[in-house]
Protein backbone atom coordinates (compact mmCIF):
# COMPACT_ATOMS: atom_id res chain seq x y z
CA UNK A 1 0.00 0.00 0.00
CA UNK A 2 1.15 3.50 -0.54
CA UNK A 3 0.99 4.91 2.71
CA UNK A 4 1.44 8.21 3.97
CA UNK A 5 2.15 9.38 7.78
CA UNK A 6 1.45 12.84 8.05
CA UNK A 7 3.22 14.98 11.16
CA UNK A 8 5.82 12.08 10.44
CA UNK A 9 8.33 14.15 12.75
CA UNK A 10 6.54 14.47 16.18
CA UNK A 11 7.08 11.97 18.72
CA UNK A 12 3.97 9.90 17.63
CA UNK A 13 5.08 9.79 13.98
CA UNK A 14 8.20 8.72 14.51
CA UNK A 15 6.94 5.74 16.57
CA UNK A 16 4.53 5.24 13.52
CA UNK A 17 7.43 4.71 11.14
CA UNK A 18 8.93 2.22 13.69
CA UNK A 19 5.93 0.17 14.21
CA UNK A 20 5.34 0.01 10.04
CA UNK A 21 8.25 -1.45 9.95
CA UNK A 22 8.34 -3.32 12.71
CA UNK A 23 5.66 -4.86 11.72
CA UNK A 24 6.83 -5.20 8.21
CA UNK A 25 3.22 -3.28 7.49
CA UNK A 26 3.09 -4.04 3.38
CA UNK A 27 3.79 -0.30 2.78
CA UNK A 28 4.53 -0.61 -1.17
CA UNK A 29 5.80 3.09 -1.28
CA UNK A 30 5.89 5.96 1.68
CA UNK A 31 5.12 9.27 1.98
CA UNK A 32 6.40 10.82 4.84
CA UNK A 33 4.24 14.54 5.12
CA UNK A 34 4.96 17.39 7.48
CA UNK A 35 4.67 20.84 7.92
CA UNK A 36 6.43 23.38 5.60
CA UNK A 37 9.25 24.09 7.84
CA UNK A 38 9.87 20.16 7.84
CA UNK A 39 9.35 19.46 4.02
CA UNK A 40 12.28 18.82 1.95
CA UNK A 41 14.28 17.12 4.82
CA UNK A 42 14.08 13.34 5.23
CA UNK A 43 13.27 10.60 7.35
CA UNK A 44 14.75 7.31 7.45
CA UNK A 45 12.43 4.20 7.05
CA UNK A 46 14.07 0.87 6.00
CA UNK A 47 17.36 2.11 5.95
CA UNK A 48 16.59 4.38 3.11
CA UNK A 49 15.94 8.15 3.10
CA UNK A 50 12.70 9.39 2.34
CA UNK A 51 12.03 13.49 1.74
CA UNK A 52 9.40 15.06 3.93
CA UNK A 53 6.48 16.17 1.74
CA UNK A 54 4.29 19.11 2.42
CA UNK A 55 0.36 17.80 2.94
CA UNK A 56 -0.91 19.40 -0.49
CA UNK A 57 1.93 17.06 -2.44
CA UNK A 58 1.19 14.33 -0.63
CA UNK A 59 -2.82 14.81 -1.68
CA UNK A 60 -1.53 14.67 -5.17
CA UNK A 61 0.02 11.20 -4.91
CA UNK A 62 -3.81 9.98 -3.59
CA UNK A 63 -1.96 7.14 -1.14
CA UNK A 64 -3.86 4.18 -0.19
CA UNK A 65 -3.66 4.77 3.51
CA UNK A 66 -2.97 7.59 5.58
CA UNK A 67 -2.23 7.91 8.70
CA UNK A 68 -2.56 11.29 10.19
CA UNK A 69 -1.29 12.35 13.77
CA UNK A 70 -0.72 15.85 13.01
CA UNK A 71 -3.15 17.35 15.64
CA UNK A 72 -6.96 18.23 15.32
CA UNK A 73 -6.59 21.47 12.93
CA UNK A 74 -4.90 19.39 10.73
CA UNK A 75 -7.07 16.83 10.25
CA UNK A 76 -9.99 18.96 10.09
CA UNK A 77 -9.06 20.76 6.88
CA UNK A 78 -7.19 17.42 5.73
CA UNK A 79 -8.49 14.74 5.84
CA UNK A 80 -11.43 14.55 3.78
CA UNK A 81 -9.55 15.97 1.00
CA UNK A 82 -7.90 12.56 1.04
CA UNK A 83 -11.38 10.46 1.27
CA UNK A 84 -11.94 11.80 -1.74
CA UNK A 85 -9.51 10.96 -3.57
CA UNK A 86 -9.90 7.27 -2.30
CA UNK A 87 -7.58 7.37 0.42
CA UNK A 88 -8.57 5.53 3.66
CA UNK A 89 -7.85 7.62 6.49
CA UNK A 90 -7.18 7.06 10.09
CA UNK A 91 -6.94 9.67 12.11
CA UNK A 92 -4.83 9.76 15.53
CA UNK A 93 -6.34 13.20 16.23
CA UNK A 94 -9.79 14.37 18.23
CA UNK A 95 -11.17 15.91 15.02
CA UNK A 96 -13.67 13.74 14.12
CA UNK A 97 -14.05 11.14 17.20
CA UNK A 98 -17.30 12.65 17.86
CA UNK A 99 -18.71 13.00 14.31
CA UNK A 100 -21.24 10.40 14.15
CA UNK A 101 -20.50 9.26 10.79
CA UNK A 102 -17.17 8.35 11.71
CA UNK A 103 -16.60 5.22 13.61
CA UNK A 104 -14.22 5.34 16.79
CA UNK A 105 -12.14 2.09 17.12
CA UNK A 106 -10.25 0.37 19.01
CA UNK A 107 -9.29 -3.01 16.77
CA UNK A 108 -9.63 -5.43 19.61
CA UNK A 109 -13.00 -3.90 21.15
CA UNK A 110 -14.92 -2.71 18.30
CA UNK A 111 -13.36 -3.53 14.97
CA UNK A 112 -16.21 -5.24 13.61
CA UNK A 113 -17.88 -2.09 13.26
CA UNK A 114 -15.44 -1.56 9.92
CA UNK A 115 -16.82 -1.95 6.86
CA UNK A 116 -15.17 -1.30 3.57
CA UNK A 117 -16.68 1.87 2.80
CA UNK A 118 -15.25 3.50 5.70
CA UNK A 119 -12.54 5.74 4.76
CA UNK A 120 -12.19 8.17 7.94
CA UNK A 121 -11.49 6.24 10.78
CA UNK A 122 -10.63 7.69 14.16
CA UNK A 123 -8.82 6.53 17.03
CA UNK A 124 -9.27 7.40 20.43
CA UNK A 125 -6.96 9.36 23.11
CA UNK A 126 -4.24 6.77 24.28
CA UNK A 127 -6.04 7.28 27.83
CA UNK A 128 -9.34 5.91 26.51
CA UNK A 129 -7.75 2.41 24.01
CA UNK A 130 -6.28 0.92 27.01
CA UNK A 131 -9.31 1.62 29.19
CA UNK A 132 -11.29 -0.15 26.49
CA UNK A 133 -8.89 -2.98 25.72
CA UNK A 134 -9.05 -3.61 30.04
CA UNK A 135 -12.97 -2.83 30.69
CA UNK A 136 -14.48 -4.89 27.33
CA UNK A 137 -14.52 -8.00 28.98
CA UNK A 138 -16.07 -7.01 31.91
CA UNK A 139 -18.59 -4.66 29.82
CA UNK A 140 -19.76 -7.69 27.91
CA UNK A 141 -19.86 -10.33 30.73
CA UNK A 142 -21.61 -7.98 33.59
CA UNK A 143 -22.54 -4.90 32.34
CA UNK A 144 -20.73 -1.76 33.70
CA UNK A 145 -23.17 0.42 36.20
CA UNK A 146 -20.42 3.73 36.62
CA UNK A 147 -16.93 3.91 36.31
CA UNK A 148 -14.50 6.08 38.24
CA UNK A 149 -11.30 6.86 36.39
CA UNK A 150 -8.09 8.50 37.96
CA UNK A 151 -5.25 8.70 35.33
CA UNK A 152 -1.87 9.09 36.08
CA UNK A 153 -0.06 10.31 32.41
CA UNK A 154 3.63 10.58 31.64
CA UNK A 155 4.86 13.57 30.06
CA UNK A 156 4.96 12.14 27.19
CA UNK A 157 1.57 12.34 25.93
CA UNK A 158 2.23 15.97 25.93
CA UNK A 159 4.80 15.66 22.71
CA UNK A 160 8.45 16.29 22.19
CA UNK A 161 8.68 19.57 24.34
CA UNK A 162 6.94 18.40 27.41
CA UNK A 163 9.95 15.70 27.88
CA UNK A 164 12.47 18.41 27.32
CA UNK A 165 11.01 20.56 30.08
CA UNK A 166 11.30 17.43 32.44
CA UNK A 167 14.31 16.20 31.67
CA UNK A 168 15.50 20.29 31.58
CA UNK A 169 14.47 20.24 35.40
CA UNK A 170 15.84 17.43 36.57
CA UNK A 171 19.13 18.57 35.30
CA UNK A 172 18.61 21.78 36.80
CA UNK A 173 18.56 23.66 33.51
CA UNK A 174 16.33 26.05 32.98
CA UNK A 175 14.34 26.25 28.92
CA UNK A 176 10.82 26.68 27.57
CA UNK A 177 8.00 25.20 29.35
CA UNK A 178 5.28 23.32 28.20
CA UNK A 179 3.95 23.48 31.35
CA UNK A 180 2.70 26.51 33.42
CA UNK A 181 4.28 24.94 36.46
CA UNK A 182 7.51 22.38 36.99
CA UNK A 183 6.30 19.01 36.39
CA UNK A 184 9.62 17.40 37.80
CA UNK A 185 8.56 16.73 41.21
CA UNK A 186 5.46 17.66 41.33
CA UNK A 187 2.17 16.68 39.83
CA UNK A 188 -0.63 18.85 37.69
CA UNK A 189 -3.83 18.05 38.59
CA UNK A 190 -5.18 19.56 34.68
CA UNK A 191 -4.39 17.85 31.25
CA UNK A 192 -5.37 20.09 29.12
CA UNK A 193 -8.01 23.10 29.26
CA UNK A 194 -10.86 23.37 32.05
CA UNK A 195 -14.01 22.96 30.31
CA UNK A 196 -17.43 24.87 31.28
CA UNK A 197 -18.42 21.92 33.39
CA UNK A 198 -15.20 21.90 35.51
CA UNK A 199 -13.48 18.46 33.69
CA UNK A 200 -10.66 19.33 31.77
CA UNK A 201 -10.95 17.97 28.02
CA UNK A 202 -8.95 14.96 28.93
CA UNK A 203 -11.38 14.15 31.13
CA UNK A 204 -14.63 14.73 29.02
CA UNK A 205 -12.45 12.99 26.06
CA UNK A 206 -12.67 9.67 28.15
CA UNK A 207 -16.36 10.06 29.35
CA UNK A 208 -17.32 11.15 25.62
CA UNK A 209 -15.41 8.66 23.48
CA UNK A 210 -15.58 5.55 26.23
CA UNK A 211 -19.51 5.63 26.13
CA UNK A 212 -19.32 6.09 22.21
CA UNK A 213 -16.85 2.83 22.22
CA UNK A 214 -19.64 0.98 24.24
CA UNK A 215 -22.24 2.29 22.72
CA UNK A 216 -23.82 3.55 25.93
CA UNK A 217 -24.50 6.88 25.51
CA UNK A 218 -25.73 7.24 29.80
CA UNK A 219 -23.22 5.45 31.33
CA UNK A 220 -22.11 6.91 34.98
CA UNK A 221 -18.22 7.82 34.31
CA UNK A 222 -16.45 9.97 36.24
CA UNK A 223 -12.48 10.81 35.37
CA UNK A 224 -9.92 12.84 37.79
CA UNK A 225 -7.02 12.82 35.54
CA UNK A 226 -3.45 14.29 36.20
CA UNK A 227 -0.10 14.70 34.73
CA UNK A 228 2.56 13.07 36.30
CA UNK A 229 6.57 13.40 36.43
CA UNK A 230 7.08 9.82 34.27
CA UNK A 231 8.41 9.55 31.01
CA UNK A 232 7.18 6.68 28.45
CA UNK A 233 4.58 5.25 30.25
CA UNK A 234 0.97 5.67 31.38
CA UNK A 235 -1.51 4.39 33.91
CA UNK A 236 -5.08 4.46 35.10
CA UNK A 237 -6.67 2.85 37.74
CA UNK A 238 -10.20 2.07 37.58
CA UNK A 239 -12.96 1.52 40.23
CA UNK A 240 -16.15 -0.54 38.00
CA UNK A 241 -19.13 -0.91 39.73
CA UNK A 242 -21.04 -2.90 38.20
CA UNK A 243 -24.58 -3.49 37.70
CA UNK A 244 -26.21 -4.42 40.88
CA UNK A 245 -23.20 -4.53 42.45
CA UNK A 246 -22.78 -2.10 45.46
CA UNK A 247 -23.53 1.26 45.76
CA UNK A 248 -19.78 3.23 46.02
CA UNK B 1 4.32 21.46 79.88
CA UNK B 2 6.55 18.31 80.42
CA UNK B 3 5.81 17.30 77.20
CA UNK B 4 7.24 13.77 75.86
CA UNK B 5 7.59 12.60 72.28
CA UNK B 6 7.48 9.23 71.42
CA UNK B 7 9.05 8.11 68.03
CA UNK B 8 11.73 11.33 68.48
CA UNK B 9 14.06 9.83 65.98
CA UNK B 10 11.62 9.25 62.66
CA UNK B 11 10.79 12.09 60.25
CA UNK B 12 7.53 13.13 61.83
CA UNK B 13 8.88 12.96 65.49
CA UNK B 14 11.91 15.32 64.43
CA UNK B 15 9.16 17.33 62.52
CA UNK B 16 7.14 17.77 65.68
CA UNK B 17 10.21 19.17 67.55
CA UNK B 18 10.70 21.68 65.34
CA UNK B 19 7.09 23.12 65.13
CA UNK B 20 6.92 22.96 68.73
CA UNK B 21 10.09 25.13 69.13
CA UNK B 22 8.97 27.33 65.75
CA UNK B 23 5.98 27.70 67.63
CA UNK B 24 7.17 28.34 71.08
CA UNK B 25 4.88 25.92 72.45
CA UNK B 26 5.26 26.14 76.69
CA UNK B 27 7.28 23.17 76.68
CA UNK B 28 8.70 23.23 80.21
CA UNK B 29 10.68 19.85 80.24
CA UNK B 30 11.08 17.77 76.97
CA UNK B 31 11.14 13.89 77.20
CA UNK B 32 12.65 12.77 73.90
CA UNK B 33 11.36 9.05 73.10
CA UNK B 34 12.57 6.87 71.20
CA UNK B 35 13.59 2.65 70.95
CA UNK B 36 15.55 1.25 72.87
CA UNK B 37 18.22 1.34 70.02
CA UNK B 38 18.03 4.92 69.97
CA UNK B 39 18.04 5.35 73.93
CA UNK B 40 21.18 7.21 75.41
CA UNK B 41 21.89 8.83 72.53
CA UNK B 42 20.82 12.44 72.06
CA UNK B 43 18.25 14.89 69.91
CA UNK B 44 18.63 18.61 69.74
CA UNK B 45 16.06 21.07 70.90
CA UNK B 46 16.09 24.98 71.52
CA UNK B 47 19.82 24.41 70.68
CA UNK B 48 20.20 21.94 73.67
CA UNK B 49 20.93 18.10 74.07
CA UNK B 50 18.23 15.99 75.47
CA UNK B 51 18.87 12.17 76.53
CA UNK B 52 16.48 10.02 73.94
CA UNK B 53 15.03 7.95 76.72
CA UNK B 54 12.78 4.50 76.60
CA UNK B 55 9.14 4.27 76.73
CA UNK B 56 9.06 2.78 80.49
CA UNK B 57 11.56 5.26 82.03
CA UNK B 58 9.34 8.27 80.01
CA UNK B 59 6.35 6.69 81.57
CA UNK B 60 7.94 6.87 85.21
CA UNK B 61 8.03 10.88 84.91
CA UNK B 62 4.39 11.01 84.11
CA UNK B 63 4.46 13.96 81.41
CA UNK B 64 1.72 16.70 81.20
CA UNK B 65 1.47 15.66 77.15
CA UNK B 66 3.02 12.93 75.28
CA UNK B 67 2.66 12.81 71.28
CA UNK B 68 2.92 9.65 69.93
CA UNK B 69 4.78 8.95 66.40
CA UNK B 70 5.62 5.65 66.98
CA UNK B 71 3.61 3.46 65.10
CA UNK B 72 -0.08 1.61 65.87
CA UNK B 73 1.60 -0.89 67.81
CA UNK B 74 3.74 0.96 69.82
CA UNK B 75 0.38 3.79 70.18
CA UNK B 76 -2.28 0.52 71.12
CA UNK B 77 0.36 -0.90 73.91
CA UNK B 78 1.70 2.29 75.29
CA UNK B 79 -0.69 5.15 75.56
CA UNK B 80 -3.25 3.97 77.99
CA UNK B 81 -0.55 3.56 80.76
CA UNK B 82 0.49 7.29 80.35
CA UNK B 83 -2.77 8.52 80.58
CA UNK B 84 -3.89 6.46 83.54
CA UNK B 85 -0.74 8.69 84.86
CA UNK B 86 -2.91 11.38 84.22
CA UNK B 87 -1.14 12.48 80.88
CA UNK B 88 -3.29 13.87 77.88
CA UNK B 89 -2.10 11.62 74.64
CA UNK B 90 -2.44 13.22 71.27
CA UNK B 91 -1.99 9.99 68.95
CA UNK B 92 -0.42 10.65 65.62
CA UNK B 93 -1.31 6.32 64.75
CA UNK B 94 -4.06 4.75 63.55
CA UNK B 95 -4.30 2.54 66.14
CA UNK B 96 -7.26 4.27 68.46
CA UNK B 97 -8.72 6.64 65.68
CA UNK B 98 -11.78 4.72 65.38
CA UNK B 99 -12.26 3.53 68.64
CA UNK B 100 -15.80 5.14 69.55
CA UNK B 101 -14.52 6.43 72.98
CA UNK B 102 -11.57 8.76 71.57
CA UNK B 103 -12.49 11.67 69.16
CA UNK B 104 -10.68 12.15 66.08
CA UNK B 105 -9.49 15.23 65.74
CA UNK B 106 -8.86 18.20 63.05
CA UNK B 107 -8.31 21.28 65.22
CA UNK B 108 -9.76 23.74 62.45
CA UNK B 109 -12.48 21.25 61.48
CA UNK B 110 -13.80 19.32 64.88
CA UNK B 111 -11.44 20.94 67.79
CA UNK B 112 -14.71 22.05 69.40
CA UNK B 113 -15.46 18.58 70.34
CA UNK B 114 -12.48 18.21 72.41
CA UNK B 115 -13.35 18.20 76.52
CA UNK B 116 -11.33 18.79 79.49
CA UNK B 117 -11.29 14.79 80.39
CA UNK B 118 -10.37 13.61 77.13
CA UNK B 119 -7.17 12.25 77.97
CA UNK B 120 -6.31 10.32 74.74
CA UNK B 121 -7.09 11.71 71.33
CA UNK B 122 -6.49 10.81 68.23
CA UNK B 123 -5.66 12.62 64.22
CA UNK B 124 -6.29 11.12 61.58
CA UNK B 125 -3.82 10.01 58.06
CA UNK B 126 -2.61 12.65 56.88
CA UNK B 127 -4.40 12.45 53.45
CA UNK B 128 -7.70 13.21 56.00
CA UNK B 129 -6.51 15.52 57.45
CA UNK B 130 -6.24 18.00 54.51
CA UNK B 131 -9.16 16.54 52.76
CA UNK B 132 -11.37 17.56 56.11
CA UNK B 133 -10.23 20.88 56.21
CA UNK B 134 -10.78 22.28 52.47
CA UNK B 135 -14.27 19.75 52.77
CA UNK B 136 -15.55 21.72 56.00
CA UNK B 137 -17.02 24.49 54.37
CA UNK B 138 -19.13 22.45 51.15
CA UNK B 139 -20.19 19.88 53.86
CA UNK B 140 -21.73 22.77 55.90
CA UNK B 141 -22.96 25.11 53.75
CA UNK B 142 -24.47 22.56 50.85
CA UNK B 143 -23.93 18.83 52.25
CA UNK B 144 -22.06 16.82 50.79
CA UNK B 145 -23.36 13.68 49.12
CA UNK B 146 -21.03 11.55 47.43
CA UNK B 147 -17.16 11.93 47.37
CA UNK B 148 -14.68 10.95 44.82
CA UNK B 149 -11.13 11.29 45.81
CA UNK B 150 -7.63 10.38 43.99
CA UNK B 151 -4.33 10.94 46.22
CA UNK B 152 -0.96 11.47 44.64
CA UNK B 153 0.86 10.61 47.77
CA UNK B 154 4.67 11.66 48.48
CA UNK B 155 7.05 9.04 49.31
CA UNK B 156 7.68 11.14 52.43
CA UNK B 157 4.47 9.88 53.29
CA UNK B 158 6.22 6.21 54.14
CA UNK B 159 8.66 7.45 56.09
CA UNK B 160 12.64 8.13 56.23
CA UNK B 161 13.67 4.21 54.41
CA UNK B 162 11.20 5.37 51.49
CA UNK B 163 12.63 8.60 50.95
CA UNK B 164 15.72 7.01 50.21
CA UNK B 165 15.06 4.61 48.14
CA UNK B 166 13.96 7.26 45.81
CA UNK B 167 17.13 9.13 46.10
CA UNK B 168 19.00 5.89 45.22
CA UNK B 169 17.14 4.97 42.44
CA UNK B 170 17.44 8.82 41.35
CA UNK B 171 21.48 8.34 41.73
CA UNK B 172 21.27 5.09 40.10
CA UNK B 173 22.49 3.13 42.58
CA UNK B 174 21.31 0.15 44.21
CA UNK B 175 19.84 -0.28 48.54
CA UNK B 176 17.31 -1.75 50.41
CA UNK B 177 13.64 -1.44 48.77
CA UNK B 178 10.79 0.12 50.81
CA UNK B 179 8.24 -0.55 47.99
CA UNK B 180 8.18 -3.93 46.26
CA UNK B 181 8.92 -1.78 42.96
CA UNK B 182 10.92 0.80 41.98
CA UNK B 183 9.33 4.57 42.24
CA UNK B 184 11.65 6.78 40.59
CA UNK B 185 9.64 7.64 37.34
CA UNK B 186 6.81 5.05 38.06
CA UNK B 187 3.58 5.40 39.86
CA UNK B 188 2.16 2.88 42.48
CA UNK B 189 -1.09 2.15 42.56
CA UNK B 190 -1.27 0.97 45.79
CA UNK B 191 -0.07 2.59 49.51
CA UNK B 192 -0.71 -0.25 52.53
CA UNK B 193 -1.94 -3.71 52.11
CA UNK B 194 -5.44 -4.48 50.17
CA UNK B 195 -8.04 -5.00 52.23
CA UNK B 196 -10.88 -8.25 52.08
CA UNK B 197 -12.83 -5.44 50.18
CA UNK B 198 -10.18 -4.43 47.38
CA UNK B 199 -9.48 -1.39 49.00
CA UNK B 200 -5.82 -0.57 50.56
CA UNK B 201 -5.47 -0.01 54.27
CA UNK B 202 -4.76 4.14 52.90
CA UNK B 203 -7.99 4.15 51.12
CA UNK B 204 -10.27 2.61 54.04
CA UNK B 205 -8.90 4.95 56.42
CA UNK B 206 -9.67 8.08 54.07
CA UNK B 207 -13.21 6.52 53.80
CA UNK B 208 -13.75 5.75 57.63
CA UNK B 209 -11.90 8.94 59.09
CA UNK B 210 -13.62 10.74 57.13
CA UNK B 211 -17.26 9.38 58.20
CA UNK B 212 -16.33 9.65 60.89
CA UNK B 213 -14.59 13.44 61.47
CA UNK B 214 -17.79 14.04 59.54
CA UNK B 215 -20.51 11.96 61.20
CA UNK B 216 -21.83 11.00 58.32
CA UNK B 217 -21.27 7.19 58.75
CA UNK B 218 -23.20 6.58 55.32
CA UNK B 219 -21.42 9.62 53.19
CA UNK B 220 -20.82 7.74 49.95
CA UNK B 221 -16.99 8.18 49.11
CA UNK B 222 -14.38 6.31 47.21
CA UNK B 223 -10.83 6.72 46.75
CA UNK B 224 -7.87 5.72 44.77
CA UNK B 225 -4.61 6.45 46.65
CA UNK B 226 -1.22 5.81 45.16
CA UNK B 227 2.11 7.04 45.06
CA UNK B 228 3.91 8.80 43.15
CA UNK B 229 8.00 9.91 42.92
CA UNK B 230 7.61 13.21 44.62
CA UNK B 231 8.71 14.15 48.20
CA UNK B 232 7.82 16.36 50.61
CA UNK B 233 4.67 16.95 48.88
CA UNK B 234 0.94 15.30 48.98
CA UNK B 235 -1.92 16.62 46.86
CA UNK B 236 -5.56 15.09 46.50
CA UNK B 237 -7.72 15.61 44.07
CA UNK B 238 -10.98 15.56 44.95
CA UNK B 239 -14.57 15.52 42.83
CA UNK B 240 -17.24 16.42 45.13
CA UNK B 241 -21.15 15.67 44.68
CA UNK B 242 -23.31 18.00 45.87
CA UNK B 243 -26.83 17.10 47.43
CA UNK B 244 -29.25 16.96 44.91
CA UNK B 245 -26.51 19.05 42.79
CA UNK B 246 -25.73 16.11 39.84
CA UNK B 247 -25.76 12.49 39.51
CA UNK B 248 -21.90 11.95 38.43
Amino acid sequence: MKTAVVGVTGLVGQKMLRVLQERKFPVEELIPVASERSAGGTVSFRGIDHTIQTLPDALEEAPDLALFSAGGAIAEEGAKPFTEKGTVVIDNSSAWRMDANVPLIVPEVNGDLLQSDHSLIANPNCSTIQLMVALQPLQQKYGIERLVISTYQSVTGSGADAVRQLENERAGQNGERTYPHPIDRNCLPRCDDFQDNDYTKEEMKLINESRKIFDTPDMRITVTAVRVPVEGGHSESVNVALQKDFDL
